[in-house]
């Protein structure tokens, strides 16, 4: 069995272009273009038969606005690779396609099969801030980690299928603040600020009473993913817009600790859900 | 059954961005973006346990690198969107990467998932000429159709999964000369042309024994499709590079006929294979 990472980091070793959660491309004259590509497929991400067509092309094209934001950039154009089933209806083709437009952000194009499986392929394509695209590699000791908003719970509310995906939050970050690090949450906290911990070769004390949970526990919170908030870190001496939570700081030794309420540290151990595992 | 065009047509309906073969984005300052997506479906467009997944890699960059050709472009970059078997092992997922590789175009990124089906979805982003994009509307009456080289028996030779797409040949063409129209062909000269002589609303006298055949007869060659040769029209006084053979004259009424060999003139109704339909 083949990990989905293995494969991917494959190719990033081979591409200098290979950013983070966007592929970043330079542009001269224009600008740094950020492009991702992201497959949602029937029985693995969502179910054709339970949540409908519309929720198919929405997440296709949101999941790519989220990355693209994960790097402080503007998702400007989006394109869908669509296979949908045979027996089809018009009705339900144009749900995806209206799903897709729905994310927000302009459609302008795409490729329709027909066979024997179901799956919306989007690709995003952005713009870098000025400032530069922000990579998971930046992150200091010191740093203070910060949330665009609270977590857990996405799935039972049905917020996996119709996040709103940070784009204006990260344009407010980045123009305020000088970001050394971000990611957004697909896996959840506890994997995907691992992924900032280990390219940047850091560790974090994250503080339990501080981070966001929409009603969930805290080891849900941690590790149930699809929240498709950002994590962020910056130097202590910069102030993120409102809305942005302080949840933890960036340690210069590799562990990655959670203080609890009672102020005992614990290494957090919770993995969040791996895609293609369920 | 809703048919491939008719998702497709409806999208464009409602994106001035998108072309003919790819979208097309301005980057002010860099020149013109030519984005396109494009699924390559076990069972639908290839055979896994034929052909390997190499192909797989293969294909789905090569036959966007042909759609850029086709407006005349440079593909640039390429991401891939795999979705492999649970049982795929190490080799045949990198062989998947090392066939997308193979096609020639900087391989940048991509996602990989595990689930009920395999596919490889490409993008292809290129760069248009500085004469600007072609579209396949821009066909006059008078004009003469040109095609980069032979047609017919991609299937039987294996040239369908091992094609390489025009990208030196437009170029050359288009430097040389003023091309009005051009796309490539994927669904056969039948069907493909008709998209130039349909978008330009023009007809076409083809000339029977010009039309360059592999080896096949000519009914074969005109249906059978998966050439991706490129097919341009361009006015009477210019002169395309070696390698391009003309095979038939733009009509200002919309017949679209074959004069044979004998002198004889009949339409073409030859339609070329339609995708998803076998």
């Amino acid at each position: 069995m083949v990990r989905e990472l293995d494969l991917v980091r494959w190719v990033c070793q081979r591409a200098p272009e290979n950013g983070d959660d966007c592929s970043v491309l330079e542009c001269g004259g224009w600008g740094t273009l950020l492009v991702t590509t992201d497959s949602v497929i029937d029985g693995v991400h969502a179910h054709w038969d339970e949540y409908g067509p519309a929720v198919f092309g929405y997440k296709a094209v949101a999941r790519g606005m989220s990355d693209v934001a994960a790097m402080g950039g503007e998702p400007l154009w989006a394109l869908i690779a669509a296979c949908l089933p045979d027996a089809v209806s018009e009705e339900q083709a144009r749900a995806v396609v209206t799903g897709a437009e729905g994310a927000g952000c302009r459609l302008v194009g795409g490729d329709t099969a027909f066979g024997p499986t179901t799956y919306v392929v989007g690709t995003v394509l952005g713009r870098a801030h000025p400032k530069g695209p922000v990579l998971r590699s930046g992150a200091r000791p010191g740093d203070q980690v910060f949330v665009s908003g609270a977590l857990g719970g996405a799935v039972a509310s049905g917020r996996h299928a119709s996040f709103r995906p940070r784009v204006e939050e990260a344009r407010r970050l980045m123009d305020a603040c000088d970001v050394h690090a971000m990611i957004d949450l697909s896996d959840g906290l506890a994997t995907d600020l691992r992924h900032i911990l280990e390219a940047s070769q850091v560790g974090c004390r994250l503080e339990a009473a501080r981070v966001p949970c929409n009603g969930v526990p805290l080891e849900q919170a941690l590790s149930e993913g699809e929240d498709y908030e950002l994590v962020a870190t910056m130097a202590s001496d910069q102030s993120p817009p409102a809305g942005f939570v302080r949840i933890g700081t960036i340690l210069d030794n590799p562990e990655f600790v959670l203080i609890g309420e009672d102020g005992k540290e614990e290494p957090v151990r919770i993995r969040g859900y791996e895609h293609g595992s369920r």
